[in-house]
Order: C-alpha cells, then sequence, then structure tokens
C-alpha cells in the first residue's frame, strides 16, 4: 500500500475540493531549535541561508512522513522582525525568504508536495504601526513568494484577527489559494473576538482555508476549528478548514495559550505527546471535517507519519517513512525480549497511560503571564519594549484593574 | 569563546591521560527511528546505506552540539543480527558497515572529532554459541573497522560481562584503545556480576576505558560506573572512564532497565530529560571522575550540546551550537512577552519542576518483565526464539521459581 | 480570645440579619462510616438510637470546633427510604428522627448552638410519585421536628429544583426560618436548571436562605453559591446564603459530581483537603457574602475548626478546640526536632503543596456515569431499580443517543 | 459470623502462644488531635483527664472495629516531657496516667480485649540523662501501671535500641508480658544498628514480643519485622512479633521517617491509606508471621476494621464494626445510582488507583531534615533545645560534614 499516487501536484484546492486529505508538515522553529540551528528567544530562520542542508534534511523527513506541504521556513522573517531580533546581518530578509523558498520547492518536487509560502504577525502591528505599514511589511514577503512562484500561501500565527485580516488582503493579490490560520484557543482572539467571529472575517477578507496552528495541544485546537467551522456555517459562507497544532499537552493553559506555561520554551518535554496521542488527534481533526491536518511546535517526523498512518485507509495509501514503523507497534514483533514483544499490538498503546518519572513533579502547571488579558491596550502598545524594568509599572497597573 | 581547540586529531587516550574532557555523541537509532530511517524492533542500521544524508546531518548535529566522537552507525550490525531482524537484503552487512565508517569519517573531519568503530552484543551469545563463533562474529565487525581505520573501538551494550570480554579481547588484536561499556545498572549484570567485578574484569581483559551506556537514566549510571571506578582502583588497576546514558528519567526500572517500562519505546516522551537535567548529569558525571561522558537512546543534539556547555569552563570553549543558544536560556531576553524575558536566568531554569500536562497519567511504572531474573539459563537460552507462545511456559516455570 | 460569646441562642435570621457569620457542622454519615456506626450503601442514620453516644460524641466534637448548628442526624431518614434500604427494623423512623432531635439538643445546650432539623430527598419523588405523596413524606418528617421544637429547618440533599421546591412549601408551614441547600454545580440541577434560576424557585417557594451542600469541592460550591446569589438578586429577591460542600478535592468531576468519580466512596482518601485548604474556603465564602459556611461528606471537626480559626477574627472569639490547636501550626515550636518546628508558621503551610505518596496514581480520575444526563426520563424512573442488569439496556440506549 | 469468641480474657501470650491473631488498636494522639483534643507539636495526652467521654468513645470506637488491645492513652506521659511540653498544670503525671488506664479498662471490660500500658522514648534520654535516671522516669509511669493491674506491658516509640532495653529491663520487673516495639525503618536505628541486632538486643533485655511501630509506612514496618524476625531466628532466639505502623503511604522518607516529610502533621492527608490498602498489610503481615498486628498515626477505627476483616477466616469471627461494612464494598449494593452499585465488588476496590485530585502537587517528596544521621553526637546532645537559632550552626557542620 505504500506508494506515491497518481496525478499529483495539483493545486490544494482542487485536491480539498475533491475530498482528498493533506498532510501538513510539523514545528521546523522547536525541531531546528534542538538541532542546533535556531535560537529560541528571536527564534528566526536565517537557517535557510546559513545551513540550508539541515533545513533540507527537515523537510525530507517531513516528506517521508507523509506531508503535502513544505511550508517554506520564514516565520518571523518579516524585515522589522529579523532587524528587531538580533539577526547577525549575514544575510539579508530576501536572502533567507528565497533561500528558504528553493529548499521547500526542491524537496517538494522529490515527492507529491506542494509549497506553501508563509507570513505571520509582525512587531509592526503589535507596536502600533498603520494598516498601510503593516500591510507594507506583507507586501515585501509576497514579491519574493511571488517570484519564487510557491503554489499557495498561508497567514500563520496570528494572535489578532484583525492583523490576519490585513495579510489576507495582501496575499489574496498574488492571485493564490490563500490559508489563515490563528493561533488562538475557544476563548477567541487577544482582543476578545470568538473564533466564530474571527473565521467569518478572515473568509470575509478573502481567505479559502481558515484555521488554527500553535498555542494550543491537538485536541483544543481541533475544538476551536470546530467552533470556526460552526460560525462560518452559520454566516452561509464556504471555506476548507485547516488545523496544525502543538505536539505538546497543555490542558492548564489560559488564553494565550503555551507561551505562558512556566515551562516554555526549555522544559516542556514531559508534555511531548507521543505517536499514539496523534493517532486520536487525526482521527478526531478528521470527523470534525478538517481536511487539511498538520503541526507545528514540537512536531517531529514521526508525529506526522502518525497522523498519515491514522488517516492510511482515507487518503489510499500510507507514507514513505511507514517501511520502517509497523503499524500500531507492528516492529515490535521482532524484538530479543519476549515480553516486549507483547506490545505489539494496538490494543497495547491505545490504553498505555505513560508515566512521567518524575515523582517530585505536578502534572499540571499555574500559567505565568502578568495579568495581560484582551484587549488591554497600554500592554499591546508597548509588547516590543526591551527592557522588563520599563514595563513592570504597566503589569502592575493591568493587574490591579482586575 | 567560541572555537575549535588548536591541535586537535590527537588519540582518545592522548587526550583522556591529559586530563582532557571528550564528549561523545547521542543515540542514533532512537533519533534516526523519530526521523523516519529505523524500524524501533530490529533496530538495525541499514540507514547508512540507504540513506547516507540523514545518518550524515545528525553527525553534523552531534558535532556542531560539542561531541568528539562520531560513533559509527554500526549497532546491530553483526551478520547474525542482521540476519535475524530481516534487513532485506538490499545491503550487505560489509556495505552497512563501511558506509557507516565513511559518514563518520567525513563528518568527523569537518571539526574535532574521533572516529569510534562499535561492535555490541550478539544473538549467537545469547543462544548459546561457543566463545569461538562469537568471537568470530566480532572479528568479522573488527576487519571492517580496521580496513577503514577508525581511530579507536567500543564495545557496547553488553548485558553479560563475559560476552563483553570476548569482544574486548578481539578488540584488542587491532593495536587500537578499546572502551568496553555495559548496559547494566547498580545491581550487577544479568547473571549478578556486581559493577565493581564487571570493571576489573574488563580491565583485565584489555579495556583502557571503562563504563556504562543505555538502559538506565544519567544519574543510575554515574552512580554505576562509580561502583565500577571503586571496583578497579580497589584492584589496584587503572583505567579510564565514560558513561553514555539514557535521556528519559527511569526511577521506576527493575535490573533489566528501561526495556522493562512499559512505555518502551514507543510511550517514553514524558521521561525525557530537559536540558538543564544534562547540566546537572554533567556536573555530576565529571565530580564523579568520568571524562569520557555523552549520551545514548533519546539524546538529541540539544542534550550533548547542555553537557558541552555545562563543561565549558573545564574545556575552554563552547560547541558551535552555542551561537544559536543562550547560555541558561539568555535567549529569551529577546522574546516578545516580558514575562517569558523573566525567565532568562539559571535560577529560574535550575528550580523548574515541570508539569507532565498528564493528569489522569501516574508518575512511575510497574516494569513488566515476566520473572527473568539474574542467571536464569532456561531462558537465556531461548531469548531469541520467535515465537512468544513458544516462550510462556518457561516464564512461567521462571515465576513460579521465585 | 477563646471564650463563648454573650447573648447566644438567638436565632439564625437574627443573626444572619445582624450580619454575623453562623458556622455549620461537617458530614454526619461520612465520619460516623468511618467511625463504624453508618453503612456505606444505604447510608442510614440508625446509629441515632442504637448508638446515642457515638452520634453525641460527634455533635460535641463539632461544637467544640465552633459549629452554630447542631443539625439533626436525620439525612436519608423518611420512611420510604428507611424501608428501601434494609433497615433492621429495630426502630422505628419516628423512633430514630426523635432521637436525633434530642441529641442534638443536648449537645446544643452546651454552647452557642441552635438546631436545624433536616429533610432531604426521597425515593418517593425519584420514582415519580405525585406531588401529593411527595410531601406528605415531608411532611411526616416536619411533624417531628415540631413536636421536638427545632430551632429552624433545613431541605438538603435535592439533586433536583422542583422536589426541593416542595419542601420547602411544605417546611415553610411550620413558622420556622427554612434552609433549602442543592447538591448541584455551577451547570444546574439535573434537570437543567441554572443555579440562578434554581435559587429564584427556592426563594419564591419561600426559603430564607439559599445554597449548596455536598457534591463537589469547596471552590467549586462557593463559585455556585455566588451564581445563586448573582440570580436572586438580578430578580430582585432578598435572602441569605449557605454553603456546606465537601473536604475533597474533585477538579475532575461531572455535573453529578463525587458520586460519579470511581474513588467514590472508598477511595477517597488522597482528595482529602488540609486544614490549610479550609482556611481558603472559609475566606472565600465570606468574601463571596456568603455568612452560614459549614460543611457536608469528609468534613471532621478539624475541618470546621480550621473555619472558625480563619474567621476569628471577624466573629470574634476562636472556639474552644482551639486550645488544642496553635494558629497556622503554632504548636509546633513545642516539637521535639528542630526541623519541624520550622514549620511552626503561615508562611509554611499556605505554600506547602502536599505530595500523594502515590506515585503509581494519577492526580486526576475519569468520572464513570454511563451516559445519564440532564432530563433523561426513561433513566429518572428506573433509579431506584435494584437490579443493575435490569437497567443496562436503558444506559446503552441512553449512551447511544448522546 | 459476627459475635465475640468464647472464653477470652486470656494473656497475650496464652494467645499468641496458641497461634492467634491479636488486633492492636489505632493512633490515638493523630485521631484525637482531628477530634479537637491533643495538641500537634507537644502530642500530650491530658485529655484522659480532661475529656474522658472523648477518649472513652475512641476506645470503643476500635474495640467495635475488632482490636483486642486497648493501650492506655499515655504515650508521652512521663513526667519529664509532661513538664517540658507545656501541660497546663491542671493534672499531675499520675493523674493523667491513672485515668487512662481506667478508661482503657473501662471499655475492654466490654469486649474481647485486654489493657496495654505504655511507655515511650523520654526528653531524659535524648539530652544524655545516666541510665538510672531514664529508668527512673519508665519506673514511675509503671508504678501506675501495675497499681491499676494492666494486662501486660508494651515500650513503644523508640529511634534507640538502647534506650528501648532500658524500658524493657524496667518493665519486666512488674512480672507481666512485655512488648518492645521501636519506630525505626530497615535502615536501623538512629545510631545505625540493624533491625535484626536491635530485635536480638530486645529479645536478650527481656521482651517477649518484637517489632516497629510508627514513622514508616505499613509495607516498610512489616519488611523491617521480618528483618528482625530473621535476626532472633539466627540468633537462636525465641519471640513473638507485632506491627503497628503509620496509616500513611511514605515511600519518599528518609531514615527518620515521616517527621521529616515536609508534609508532617499537617499536610498528610493526600496519603491517607484506604481501607483497601489495609487488606493487603494485614495479608502482608500475616505471612510474614506477624501474630500482633495493629496501627499507629493515621490509623482510624475503620482501618482497623479493615485488618479484622481481610483476617476474618483466620479468627473466625468478624468485628461488631462489620454490620455497618459490607465485605469488600458489598453494601453499595443499596445505593441509588446503578453505576454505584456497580462498584460493590472486591475486584473493583482492588485494582483502583486512586486519584489525589491535585493536579498541582507532586506525588513524592523531598523529606527536609537538616543533615542529622545516625549517630550524630552533637546533634543528639542537643535535640531537646527549643530555639532553632541556637541549633543552625550544629546543622550546619552536619551538612558540611558529609
Amino acid at each position: 500500500m505504500i506508494m506515491a499516487p497518481a496525478g499529483a501536484k495539483r493545486n490544494i484546492l482542487e485536491r480539498l475540493d475533491a475530498g482528498e486529505i493533506v498532510i501538513g508538515d510539523g514545528g521546523f522553529v522547536f525541531a531546528l531549535e534542538k538541532r542546533g540551528y535556531v535560537k529560541a528567544g528571536p527564534w528566526t530562520p536565517e537557517a535557510a541561508a546559513e545551513h540550508p542542508e539541515a533545513v533540507r534534511q527537515l523537510h525530507r523527513e517531513f516528506l517521508r512522513a507523509g506531508s503535502n506541504v513544505m511550508q517554506t521556513f520564514t516565520f518571523y522573517a518579516s524585515d522589522d522582525k529579523l532587524e528587531n531580533r538580533g539577526n547577525a546581518q549575514r544575510f539579508t530578509g530576501a536572502q533567507i525568504n528565497e533561500a528558504a523558498c528553493d529548499l521547500a520547492r526542491e524537496v517538494a518536487n522529490e515527492g507529491d508536495a506542494m509549497v506553501a509560502g508563509g507570513v505571520s504577525q509582525t512587531p509592526s502591528y503589535l507596536s502600533c504601526k498603520s494598516e498601510a505599514e503593516v500591510k507594507g511589511i506583507f507586501k515585501k514577503q509576497l514579491n519574493v513568494f511571488v517570484k519564487k512562484n510557491v503554489d499557495f500561501m498561508i497567514a500563520e500565527y496570528f494572535e489578532h484577527v484583525e492583523e490576519a485580516e490585513w495579510a489576507v488582503q495582501v496575499l489574496k493579490t498574488s492571485g493564490k489559494p490563500v490559508c489563515a490560520s490563528l493561533c488562538i484557543g475557544p476563548d477567541g482572539d487577544l482582543n476578545g473576538v470568538s473564533p466564530e467571529d474571527c473565521a467569518v472575517k478572515l473568509v470575509k477578507a478573502g481567505a479559502n482555508i481558515v484555521g488554527i496552528n500553535c498555542h494550543f495541544d491537538p485536541m483544543t485546537c481541533v475544538k476551536t476549528v470546530k467552533m470556526m467551522k460552526e460560525g462560518v456555517e452559520r454566516a452561509g459562507l464556504k471555506a476548507h478548514y485547516m488545523v496544525q497544532p502543538l505536539a505538546y499537552h497543555t490542558p492548564d493553559c489560559n488564553c494565550q495559550g503555551f507561551i505562558d506555561l512556566p515551562e516554555f520554551p526549555f522544559g516542556l518535554e514531559p508534555r511531548i505527546l507521543t505517536r499514539w496521542d496523534m493517532h486520536k488527534y487525526a482521527r478526531e481533526a478528521f470527523n470534525v471535517g478538517i481536511r487539511f491536518i498538520g503541526g507545528c511546535c514540537g512536531f517531529e517526523p514521526y508525529h506526522i507519519r502518525a497522523v498519515a498512518e491514522e488517516l492510511a485507509t482515507e487518503r489510499g495509501y500510507l507514507p514513505a517513512a511507514s517501511v520502517k514503523h509497523g503499524n500500531w507497534g507492528a516492529g515490535l514483533e521482532m524484538h530479543t525480549k519476549p515480553w516486549v514483544r507483547a506490545r505489539a499490538r494496538q490494543d497495547y498503546w491505545e490504553k498505555l497511560k505513560p508515566a512521567s518519572g518524575r515523582p517530585k513533579c505536578p502534572s499540571m502547571s499555574t500559567p505565568d503571564s502578568w495579568g495581560v488579558t484582551k484587549g488591554h491596550a497600554d500592554l499591546m502598545q508597548h509588547k516590543e519594549a526591551t527592557s522588563l524594568d520599563e514595563l513592570k509599572p504597566l503589569f502592575e497597573k493591568a493587574k490591579a484593574s482586575h
């Protein structure tokens, strides 16, 4: 059953309109941080130009795992972000964006994958620049994607739907299909706009595919996309749906997601989902009617493979990497120890409640944001301030006002 | 402080004799399983020939992270194992072993690293083949390593010290330095030989460096090496010491290590050590007098980098990958949210007790071996049997006899 | 500061109207089950007649701990319940109810306490008897309370507000103050009536004091009473408020409360609240505007004492039992070991996150009701069926319908 | 099967020699602390004189639960302790000791129970008084027990075997049977004397029954008594064995037991054993050959009943309190909710892993003694110092010396 399907290379909307499942890729910044090519904090993607072999290899692993989408490694690659975040100026923003496009295209051509160009939220918006200025930032990135002829566009990782609408409006000018993906939970965006309303706004702005990425665990993200779908349908509109969640369990998140957990970003290990958690996620996303199913921070190639394996019947084939993976642990039949061989079955792994090995640690944390909530204008204006001390009074004011 | 030290490429014994720290690499089979190139169960390394780009990339990441040792990706690559474990015969054992040597050498030459050829325990020993036959297996692998002129040899992952002694005796014939590393805990090998006695036997067999790899968490492995060191010193012998533990918390292991935990190998995620756990491990290993410090299953490049960062003062330099990592989370100073910037300090991460996000899971498991214990001859003879049913009566007999 | 206040023995409404805090007692059925006088399952109070010394002693302990209310030990003492539940017929319902009144009065007279007669939900309502029949049950119990001249009445532990309204209407005929207390959470009663609406209905039926008892942990109960208070105020009505929660942590409850937790009723030990948890509960209840503050299942005398100690400043005195308790652990100053003496301070106990000592157990459970939800008529009619097999098809039907 | 056995009132040695099981009682200081009659810190038993009704009631509950031994409530009632610990001088030590004897005798006569007089470790020993002085303390207490004609004597709660030997030598002079019970774990007493050696010393000093009480959880105590038994048998001596453990899970204790856990004594709730844990304990104690089986701190009447129910077949009868308890939860068959009725079976409760309901708490703690270990003479001499500051330098010295 393992083989590339015939007649590939169709457009994402053709695929989704035909009822196909499109599998996304995983989280580049987190995976490459662990491999030594991305710095946590700035999270900028200069590795596309600095270490193309590392980025190319990660693309390949996701392709093998079943991804139909190679997202250009251009997260936070807008000029304003790169400047802010200390890019050592070895490469210009254009160089990074172009190198990322070339790498994604090279690997996409090795299999059945499309290239998606990506833009995400900007420091300019957070520091209250005008709509024209913010749109100018997106336009500059879009020029590269058009020049490199990516297959479609994704506006992702937006905490404010307004900025996402602006991005969609810019991306639509390219004539390419446009996805819009917010990093919000069931409580809505940071201004308190509900998922239902966010989705309607994005579709009206021109997005063909809407959904959620990052910030929350898979089940929470699927639930939020379901709310978006209900909003769109209630408004009498039409759209396709996407979801690209964290690969971390985050039952204890507040409205700002995993950023506020005390473990972010260097102590999240105990929360990493197993491959079996991913089977449940993929099935739930499919059942809810989502057809573009991928991952974000924490997703490693084996997590995407698990999504592809769960949906193998619906898709009609297994991913290439499944030659190195027996279904539901079947490969363990060849293990040396008999009692490990006895684990080579779905029933075993589905029921397992994995222990943490950390008896002195709790199972849930208390998020530690300093009273920042929806629509707190003072703080929003200062989010990019670099000195912590400078901000303390604002936080205390914010806290006192609750 | 980041730079390769001058005058590199000295032999491992020269380095250790000079009091230097040698940093090992991480766990290839587990890392490549997650990347889609190794099959859990057989765990064989055909990827060295099938997908050299993936193996090369992982070597590079460990080199960047600070490793001074590129172990050839030849775990379980003895002919008897490859046959047993369903190698699809696209590549001969010799081809795999040779390809692995070339990859390790290629990357070692890109930095300050040595190439170590590796042999490990064999099905032949477990099925009670003669000393001559088992030694023949090792000799055949050694021929490749000699031909490819690796810098030194490691006999690793042995559960019975007797087989490890045989391996050491074979490897010594090459004239190269020899390490011997058992996968046992403080209770000793599977025949009940204590760590102290194991170490003495291995040094007498000719090993220059002795220690522990795999099966237990870092602190348990360091403790076991400490016992080995005490044994060697008490016997009036001399040796260097090495440790390459799991990157998983395993306080609930029995004498056979993490294999017997119900989570092995597909539900270990909650147990993965953070980078901060690695700082403690590296310091403790150093304090105990171990100078060859690396990792085994579960160790990703960022874990090795943490070892190298902890020991940067002693070594005099940081690894290359530290350009993408602020010390103790310092990179977070550039994060967007102020309360995340507040985490950019050692005190925060050292004290953090990370939550699992899994309130319905326990913190410790009950190992599930079927009564197999030290020196149970009947079972040892049948460990390689392929049918589970065939073995059940033996296990029940074993259990009844306790 | 320890002494009984002058001018006691005023009516509960006089006290509450004057802004005083009235402290309730704890959970008799659970406490006496552990002491060997009540049978879990039937939970009937025949001990009032069988073993008066045990019931008297428990009353005394709560009085010493600070209770101003001695509830007659008449839970589930309606005739229909006693018959159903296998009362061995040594005592009639009237004998039990009368004995309970005498014991409560005897101990109340030893201090500053009032006697409250109690009625609770009946099997007759659940098996769909008529309003007249159900009211007849309550009337029969009320006759005893009037004869024994209790100080006020409590209709407590009702899952359906309709039955509670009927009870209030009957109790009002006595001319005594009437409390109405439901065992519901924020999701409302088992027919889906919200806490706000429940409260309004109860006040309109004639209740002077409304609130919540049992089924949920303290913070959840306080939250639900807050909703009731908001409902009453929004409706332009007036009432006093009461809360008598569980002494168990139940973050994992569904809408039916702790009954559905797998640990109910014989494995709840790890969930028992500490005395310090009770300080937080008492303060929160007070802050929300609740002035009749007590406990239900799980509350032992020391839990009530903690409530009284937290509110000692507001009440103006400490309870008698505080002579055996230093404030916030101050008694530890006389402990033998210095490091235990170091724990004699509020800061220590407030911050302590107590460990369970059970590393192989989870922190939360999955409630196991079989699909029973709000308003499921078929099941409601059969709740009193005694054979499990007989009910299985109904549960399966209920589950299938979700 | 419920009835008092005929021919009761035989001596404890007659019973044990005949192979009978003797069930002890539970922990008075902890139970009465929660009921409001004992102050944590001093832990003195003046309630015997102040509130005899409360002490009598607790004796009765243990008798109903199956206890064959009423221990006089004289823990820490030596004169030196009472003075040290702030007894308000309303009662003399003699008055308290005599009242306690009378209460124990009164209730013992209501059923099949013996009265045991108890002495425990003294401040005098810890502050290095002479053997003669310490023995004088014991002698003074013994005079009361002889005058009141208790049935046998228990020297319990000793951390140093030497002091326990002195107590046994004094108690032997009464001609009554003598039990000796240490509060130590498998690591031995606080001077490092092993359990095996402790037991031999105690038997040689004249003890008829030796064992362990308090400080550790049931399974740890049973294990320690097993070691004592092996020591006695290896020495060719004869004795009977007793165990009276905590009713708390303490897997994280160090050698000083639960005192050093951060939760002691006011945050131990999550650790409380269920009745089902007690079944396992009783069976294990019996299997090891222990025949005097009871409880210490944390044991409530229902815990003792569970011990008696587990051993009902061996003893030939159930305790009186079992009329209020169906075997293994059988009483739940009469519960209102069908899914709770489904829990009325042994299999359900035996397998249940009870959740803590505290997802933000860990499962194990780190004991916080300040470096005190076996045989640290300086500290031992100062254990009774009252100022913490005064001791700090000693603790720091102790820590530094490890």
